[in-house]
């Protein structure tokens, strides 16, 4: 024998049981079955890049984190986000393409972060975006998120609240405050609002020459609370003193109008003016999703609006609107948390059990029960009956059927539903309609279970 | 502006235009629609393993071709194919799995091959394994080509044939001849035969101690040409002489007799007794599968079954049998030669063009086309008619829904088949009824067209 090396994975790698597996898969084709039935295109870039390209732009924070290296004379880094590879591709792509180009991509990205529990190196992330050829409708901004919240609650997941701002808006509000060269910085110092507290905001606010008076004032605009609607009106006390700022309100309402239009529940989504996102290049609307039963994990979706996809790609001005999932780290969250529904985790619907030598009538039944579209296995290998069962009984089978020399020579079938015991002799015909039943009840399951 | 970086892609890297990348990931959803019929279980290992795990039986003859690199103090390997991560992992996983273990896994794997056409550094494979615990049935080896017969004919491809032979027959001959020491170096040589051609092949045999007479009589049995069942008949000529050779015979019958139980068409699988398999590990049933109008490209899809799929990981005996479709390979292929269908690139069924300011409405309506499972874009952008109309046009989208003033106040919709041209003045019911029953007729369309 030789020697023998203990397999393993590495840490910061999520590689699931079949179960599991099951339903991140039954996931990622909700994500992608959604994201269709809007008209985005799948698209599929490499892992590996040319370094020069990959960080055309620079790499910033995670520039460190990047698996960088060198394979004969070319520089290759692994993607750590979809949105460069995006930007690679449009601009690659520009004539070819049709736009507004809209695309989905469901795809795995890598980040050499230390280890920690709940952080990953390799993690899918989900991404939408809308790309527009020098300029892209508000209603993109709206449809958006409603994408977003459609997948959420077809997964499952309540208790989540999509909070959206307007740069132009925050931006805006600087203007007027007379701050407008120093917006950047004064949105970097307002997005920590959350972390860090009013009190430490407003020092840091006086350290980069906001007045306490502007300070004041901004921060009690900022913790103003109401619905959606009263915040829009508190804001357009302002209209009318900056064009940056009545373009932010008017950007701000329709999304919110329509996104009510889309079917998003009214209390699933929420202007947020202290939103600013950390990103540099967002330019109008913002996402941030809060899975409210576990704000500690951190935004679960979040997006927005840029100006310029791809200049340094491209001269094109390409502006778009797009949001993206953490799915492996929300799929992690789910799963220690146990609002998984295991239920649906059955490789197939039936598993059929042969009880002669031969298996030429067990064959032939099981291509009849998959042209009825019901997935369906043959236990094969020669085991005690409690064995055979018990594989059924393991992999959460919801029926058997039985197939011995009395069922053969009658033309029948013995079906069991593990679920109530219950067994019936019928025809191959009567099986096809018990089973279609069966999946029928179960077609509505949800991959996620929140009570 | 910044510096410009021309964006391109690394060669040996796939990266598909839209409209292909549909057809793609609908072959890629008939692959899982087809493996999961049969119950298999999808898994997802990581691309990065640590280079002693992945490297644990020698990377062999791709050693040299591996993507290994150091990170931190970690010594890191993209994975080359799907074998050794399904080694690793049914190891690790032993005692949660269940057996017969049935799993596919659809991804990429990493060779750095010298660039050239047709070859790729970056390539998908769909891989399917049935694993045992102890012992698996010889049923499985008849199952799994007659999945993958399913999965080609379903896509639309037609003249391929399956080539399988035994490695237990080839072994049994060597040893009814005196060689069953030399029987790894005979069937390397014999492997060869299609390549070097029978005299080279004899020439080789002689190097390696065959008589001239065996070799004839070798080249002989292997060259006899006839139905599954006239070389079925052949070879038992030879039967009650050798142990092996019986077995491999049994097992041979058993497999092509269950295949056609499984519905795989009689033309399209084939006993080639000359197939060895290069990879030392196969121990009885292998397969090739070639692609008869383009048979320059070699398999396109192989596996056999083997003895001993993860002794390198574990002390436990765990034979299986599996297949593997090189997907890239195949679509490039395909995609070369114009067999594609690119009919079904549509990224919806249909187009909804606003001619009102206000899109309240056709954000509504669009709501409704959703909820009947009809994949819906709404055109928001500011252009002219022909612009909005040549979108549709651009993208394939089969149907456009026009809504202005006057189909708001009748409470109707104009649609538009854009095959035929034809329009209609109709309710949004009926809308649905049309355009569904166009979905229906496009149903069954095939990924690939080959006449």
């Amino acid at each position: 024998m030789a020697n023998i090396v203990t397999p393993r994975t590495l840490s910061g790698f999520m590689e699931l049981a079949p179960k599991d597996q099951m339903v991140f898969e039954k996931i990622k084709q909700t994500l992608e079955t959604t994201y269709r039935s809007f008209g985005f295109y799948p698209i599929d870039t490499p892992i590996l890049e040319s370094s020069e390209v990959l960080l055309a732009k620079g790499g910033g924070e995670t520039e460190k984190q990047i698996y960088r290296f060198q394979k004969g004379d070319t520089d290759l880094s692994m993607r750590f986000d979809l949105t460069v590879p995006l930007a690679k591709y449009v601009a690659k792509n520009y004539s070819e393409l049709t736009f507004p180009f809209k695309r989905y991509q469901i795809g795995k990205v890598y980040r050499g972060e230390r280890a920690q529990k709940g952080r990953f190196r390799e993690f899918y992330q989900a991404d939408i975006d809308i790309i527009g050829d020098e300029s892209i409708s508000i209603m993109n901004d709206a449809e958006v998120p409603s994408i977003m919240y459609k997948v959420f609650t077809s997964l499952g997941l309540v208790d989540f609240t999509i909070r959206l701002n307007n740069r132009k808006v925050l931006g805006g509000i600087f203007e007027l405050m007379g701050f407008s060269n120093d917006a950047t910085d004064i949105m970097r110092v307002i997005d920590k609002l959350d972390k860090i507290g009013e009190e430490n905001v407003k020092k840091e606010l006086a350290d980069i020459g906001v007045s306490a008076e502007s300070a004041d004032m901004l921060l009690s605009l900022l913790s103003f609370t109401g619905s959606n609607e009263e915040i829009i009106a508190k804001l357009k006390e302002y209209e009318g003193k900056s064009e940056k700022l009545d373009l932010g309100i008017s950007e701000l309402s329709d999304v919110v109008y329509y996104m009510e239009k889309f079917g998003v529940a009214k209390e699933a989504f929420k202007i947020d003016l202290t939103i600013a996102r950390g990103l540099d290049y967002y330019t109008g609307t913002v996402y941030e999703t809060t899975f409210n039963r576990h704000p500690e994990i951190g935004s679960i979706c979040s997006g927005g609006r840029y100006d310029d996809l791809a200049g340094y790609y491209t001269n094109k001005k390409l502006p778009g609107v797009g949001m993206s999932i953490g799915l492996t780290r929300l799929f992690y969250i789910l799963c220690e948390k146990e609002y998984l529904n295991k239920n649906i985790s059955a490789p197939v619907d039936v598993l059929v059990i042969p009880m002669t030598e031969d298996f030429t009538k067990a064959v032939e039944i099981s291509n009849v029960l998959r042209d009825a579209k019901i997935n369906t296995q043959i236990y094969f290998e020669k085991k005690k009956f409690k064995h055979k069962i018990g594989y059924a009984d393991k992999l959460s089978i919801p029926y058997v059927i039985f197939l011995g020399e009395d069922e053969i020579a009658e033309n029948k079938v013995k079906v069991k539903d593990m679920v109530t015991g219950e067994q019936s002799l019928i025809s191959l015909e009567e099986a096809v309609s018990l089973i279609e039943k069966g999946k029928l009840n179960n077609a509505n399951d949800k991959c996620i279970i929140l009570d």
